[in-house]
């Protein structure tokens, strides 16, 4: 899959450590894969917080004089991923209001399933929102709560929305992370010296020299300040629902995400396609980069050789525009090569981390097939994609995707490819479910934990965004 | 006085006009000199709402595809000042938010002299501020209302604000402008064929072709929809205060504001100066160009020949900078030229209008004696100013006014000049108060119709300013 | 006159001075009327040259750290003027070249008459051109002297130029300016303590604090070094032709030009235009800001009051649109308001510096009447211009000219006045010749003092300005 | 080798083609690696040039309105790469130019040998220089050659230059291509229906769809026009001399250069190193992109698994600064992630194509090392660099180069590595020597083909480019 679809952010959270602007600055850089949008920091200095957000990569919204100017021991950061039409600064996290007079900054990873009624709820009470994020509803129940302390006020927010959240929180004392009770999005705890670091990924440890101690549990609250960690646990305990998407693709190769090697994880169900469907062949070939460790698995367990029969441009930016002279296959063209000297005369195994909408799939297979392949057999490492997400990943409607357009025997066809494989559901639960683990696999077998929320579209006007 | 301080925006309001927008665009243009910050316009096609905000002038802000795309038959506009350090895309207006479920847009011209206090409670209660301005609290008392209709909801809550108002707000069917019970600052309506405009002022209407009607009265609501016009006087009647600095500075010469030509008050006060405080001089120097039409009617009584001797500059803008070599009167040497074939040898009768700090007037002083002025003798269309205005006008500090900081004899010392004249509190009261008439001339005087609200610093926070 | 055409270009050079970067920077600020497209600086350290150079206002081109890191005590500088299509970074001045292994640059006033011919020339025999500007021709005539100084190369290739030159070079241990042997455009001569300053016009050395000494004369050379000044005249003698239209509307009023004051100029032209076409009138009415000092003069003459009726805009930038909505004389009405209560009821004499195509006064006599004038009488402070000029001024072609659309006697009747006259030919010369002064007058007279050059558009590609 | 160099520019052509623009923009968007600093297009429409260049990548330079404005069935293309300190709009090809009264675009790949002496005599002879490039000596030759077309003009001047030259060149009715004697740059020959094609590599074939034909051959001038396509072989005959670094490392893998595929020369490099430098190991690991075909090759030869345990960022830009904060080895973070459950408790080989100065493999070993690898091998797919090339690679100075600094025994434990090999000079000599062909290969022999030219820093200034 290239970059068809996206999880929506990364978040960060660093408590204790000197410039912590910088650090932050790090970490949205080794989450940049997780939105490319927008991103930001707020910094607290124990007395007020600073931010700054912008529209853009992580590189491209911060320098050093700003970075200098987010003084301050303790700082969240964000990564925004938008779908399209909605793209504006006010909505680049992380939020920064005041709630019932407390300064209050929040990142916000996943999607709530109820905002639309909530945010319905809250506006009839007298709120008025400043962005059209599904966030903000969280800052106005804090608001309007009755309760007594910041962290009390933030457990009520919170026991009134469903769906899916791993949040990082700032105030001038406190930071604070949450993850919701089925444990959806991924939030893990590090720490770098006397540091405390929460991040979406470990690749965020990583790139700062930090340390992973654990995830941050589903339904889960740690609350670090002055006297330390604390950890709560003040929702109803849930079933894990942890998104098994992370793995197929989201996370990045070189994160431990939900306790497990993402790499390992694609490696191994690489290795299983070559097991369950194994084809005669002469190259392994994977579509880069998603479905590169799934294809070193099958090359691995088949025998069959890997190579490199696809070039991946690093050039293709935002800017770039289709010219008016039709080139076949252009999209794909301006991002994947065909090396013809290793694909001529050659039966192929392509291996794809999925498959969505399967135009670009259908592409890539004709773009082989001119580069003068013999065989192309194209193996999924992801059972077919039947349903939406609800909790926070940007999937098409249920009507683009190519498994509910087509009987599942003809979109080998459809493809143009001589054969088509998917893991199994059963194979993947299999190597995933150890024990009494549970995933999200919603997109896969349409049993959803969290009902979705029905379509409200008469309340879903984001007047602040208005922007002609 | 050379933009030395400014009023805090320009307003306009159009309702049955095709491509409200362009009409909005060119009114905004004609009140640019209201506010330089940053423009926004708002449009409704009867259904929706659209906006388009940004920093920098209107021709900046603005262009073709952008008007284009705000379509729809009504539209409101603002041009926006603002004090140093609080620049920022959130606070320029036009806002639109949705207000216990009604979308509504507004566009302020004016200070709310309880704003702190006003915030405090509702922030205290659970509302979110997404901006630093006091018009923001305006949205909030609306959306907390517990009255039925939008327009009781807005007479509700403006029956809790203090202070100066001159709005234009619009909803998908409605254009509504109000002014405050005191009438600080200007507000007019005028029509052009069949369509109501509103404006700060009536150059606005002049710029469009349009026609003035008559001023909104203090305290009056007009209200223009499908049915027509409608005009309420919904509060406490007041005495009013229209702002005697709106004709001694703010208004566009050509403006007619609050019934009266803003170009005949100061020609007037120009000859006022010459029969009061007369001097035996060779010709009459304008301080270009809001002291030009004192200074014509100045010469006009006096006989003095009056003569461009100060030049103005067309190309000072935003990014210059001072080279770091010392140039004596650096400042006004940018903005103003002395013809030297006009001024040596020759006594000069200076006019300006004002004289806030007396910086820039010392400086004018020493250019024009370097030029070879033989004698030079200020005469200033204002009286001392010796407060700060609460209802909308950026002045300093009272500390740093000039009449604060020098006895009224050694002022004409400190600026350098052979003699110092303003007109007095009394002979300008006698031009402008006709009959019943009231003024607000709170900064001369120090008689504040509203006391001023007790700073508040620790309410000041602006969360959602707190950009690095 | 409101900004129809404008003169190409000011030039200033600074020699001695601790940062003369800064110098130039101002004096080119000073100078911006001449030239709003580019600007550019280019220093000497006594060894190698810097430049930076831009599209903009001055204040928009530098900033602190450019003018910083053009070290040196030596400076040239230029704004430009450009005409449409021909916009673009390469013609920005001052040039930069190695010419036969001289380093120098150069800024130019003024257009060549034989520029075509000497560039086809210098192409046929090897010449590369990276601009399309006609002074560049200079520096290829200099690269390919065989003379043996850079100063003799120089006086070889000037020889072999005609047309309007004021230039100014530098090279890293010289200064040089030159005038044509016409002195068409204006170059002057100051010191500021022991620094020596060039510039266009005296502004520039008003605005740094420097002293007028003298012009320099039509046809000499003046070289600056370690050595001193020292003038040359290497020219054959030709008569004095002095752009009289430098008097009229280019230079800025505070400036003394051919030796002679600008405003007094304009005031006594309006003196004249009083006594020779009186007309029956309530009050006086310039068009500013060119029209302002003729119609004090006329005034002062007549006895009839000056009234500011005209309002100008100051922001009024390059990038305002034209909204879709026809407003009725639309650029005229942004940049000027009529004062509705000075105007109604009266009968006018308008005042400007001269007419061009006509279609702008049209607008203002209509807009006037529209503001209730009761007579609308025009009165110009220049001839009917009927030629284009050839000498550096961007008129318009002769087809545009209304003096050569219409019969003299329909003209008012064209623009709507209820009379119209200008100051004779014979006027303006009585006023200006002075003992044997000459002035170029051919866009009033058609006398021509050099012929100009036949069209060759088959030679006027400008291949590096070719950009899409 | 993680760019730490790069060759100098991409070239492309086209003629024949509707909408060559859009080709041209295709072809160099493929050719992007070749250089990013910037990029321009020049296009012929039978009668006339048009231009458009700019700073920053392809997709950035171009949008859809710049390319339609590029008419014509004719274009050429560059890619430029540069050097530090010389970024400046005025160096970015195609250059165009008027020569001899002839309109001509250039574009260039390669470097010139002897262009300080040609461009110090063509001064001196009077030409004037608008760039710093090598290639405009070649403009300037041909503008002052005696001989009667442009293309004896051409020959002319390029018998008069030494060194590394693919050059195309465009006028308003023919596009011309030449490669150097040498042979030193590629540059191949397509077709695309009637159209004929030019380009750097044959990548910039396939992204458009064209079909490769051959190489323009050593010394070969191919002249395309409305008679077609005739090929000259106007200089003396040298020995071919193709880089070999652009199959070590420049060229894409997916292109075919100097007649062989990129990708099998790199697998059979990584075979040759297994087989010559085999080492007991669990995992082979490449350093991404240019390392991964060698690894793939090594892996395959060994049987040691191939495992992709450095994950490498598509997000490090131009604009990413470094934080004042201290992270080690923080630049290859940036970039490259180690998968630690990969690497950890395993014995590596690590295959990079190049070492230059060493710094960024020491710190891939150390980060390698503390994601727990037990060994590190590093074994590279080329010779050790000995000396800086002169015919257009951007190589750092013999001093910087880390086979200069240490001896061969001492490299190893400076990069921390258990070992490390090269393929020796010889080995690459055996599989790229085939038959009578020859290669330069003086980076690694220090045997030049063509001696450099004495340092000339006193003709090196570039004054034009004297921006501050």
């Amino acid at each position: 899959m290239t970059d068809r679809f996206q999880d929506e952010c990364g978040v960060v959270g660093i408590y204790g450590a000197e410039e912590a602007s910088n650090l932050a600055y790090l970490a949205l850089h080794s989450l940049q894969h997780r939105g490319q949008e927008g991103a930001g920091i707020v910094t607290s200095d124990g007395e007020r917080l600073r931010a700054h957000r912008g529209l853009g990569l992580v590189g491209e919204v911060f320098d050093q004089g700003i970075l200098t100017r987010l003084t301050g021991n303790a700082a969240i950061g964000h990564n925004r991923y938008s779908t399209a039409g909605e793209s504006s600064l006010r909505n680049v996290q992380p939020f920064v209001v005041r709630a019932r007079l407390d300064q209050v900054a929040v990142a916000h990873n996943g999607n709530l399933t109820n905002a639309h009624g909530v945010r319905y709820e809250l506006e009839a009470r007298g709120s008025i929102f400043a962005s059209s994020s599904d966030t903000e509803c969280i800052l106005h129940l804090v608001a309007t709560s009755n309760r007594t302390t910041f962290i009390n006020r933030l457990v009520d927010a919170l026991s009134q929305v469903q769906g899916a959240f791993s949040l990082v929180l700032l105030t001038p004392d406190q930071l604070v992370a949450v993850r919701d009770p089925h444990g959806f999005r991924p939030l893990v705890l590090g720490r770098r010296g006397s540091a405390t670091i929460l991040a979406s990924e470990t690749c965020a440890l990583d790139i700062i020299g930090g340390e992973y101690l654990r995830e941050v549990e589903p339904g889960e609250m740690v609350i670090v300040d002055k006297q330390g960690l604390t950890s709560i646990s003040p929702f109803p305990r849930r079933p894990r629902h942890a998104c098994v998407f992370e793995h197929i693709y989201f996370s990045r190769p070189n994160s431990v995400t939900f306790g497990r090697s993402v790499y390992d994880s694609r490696h191994k169900v690489g290795r299983l396609l070559a097991t369950v469907d194994p084809v005669d062949a002469d190259i392994v070939v994977p579509v880069p980069d998603s479905g590169t460790p799934a294809a070193l698995g099958y090359s691995f367990q088949s025998g069959v050789p890997f190579q490199q029969g696809l070039i991946r441009s690093h050039y293709v930016g935002r800017t770039f525009i289709e010219p008016s002279q039709q080139i076949r296959d252009f999209g794909v063209k301006l991002k994947l090569s065909p090396v013809r000297e290793i694909i001529e005369g050659r039966r192929l195994v392509v291996v794809d981390d999925s498959i969505v909408r399967g135009t670009t799939s259908r592409k890539i297979v004709r773009m082989l097939r001119e580069a003068g392949a013999l065989e192309v057999h194209v193996r999924i490492a992801s059972p077919p994609i039947i349903g939406s997400c609800y909790y926070g990943v940007d999937t098409p409607t249920r009507e683009e995707l190519i498994a509910n357009r087509h009987e599942p025997e003809n979109i080998s066809d459809y493809l143009g490819a001589d054969s088509l494989a998917h893991i199994s559901l059963e194979a993947l639960k299999e190597h995933f479910v150890d024990g009494e683990e549970t995933w999200c696999d919603g997109c896969f077998s349409g049993d959803y934990p969290i009902a979705p929320e029905p379509d409200a579209p008469e309340h879903q006007l984001s007047l602040f965004e208005a922007e002609a």
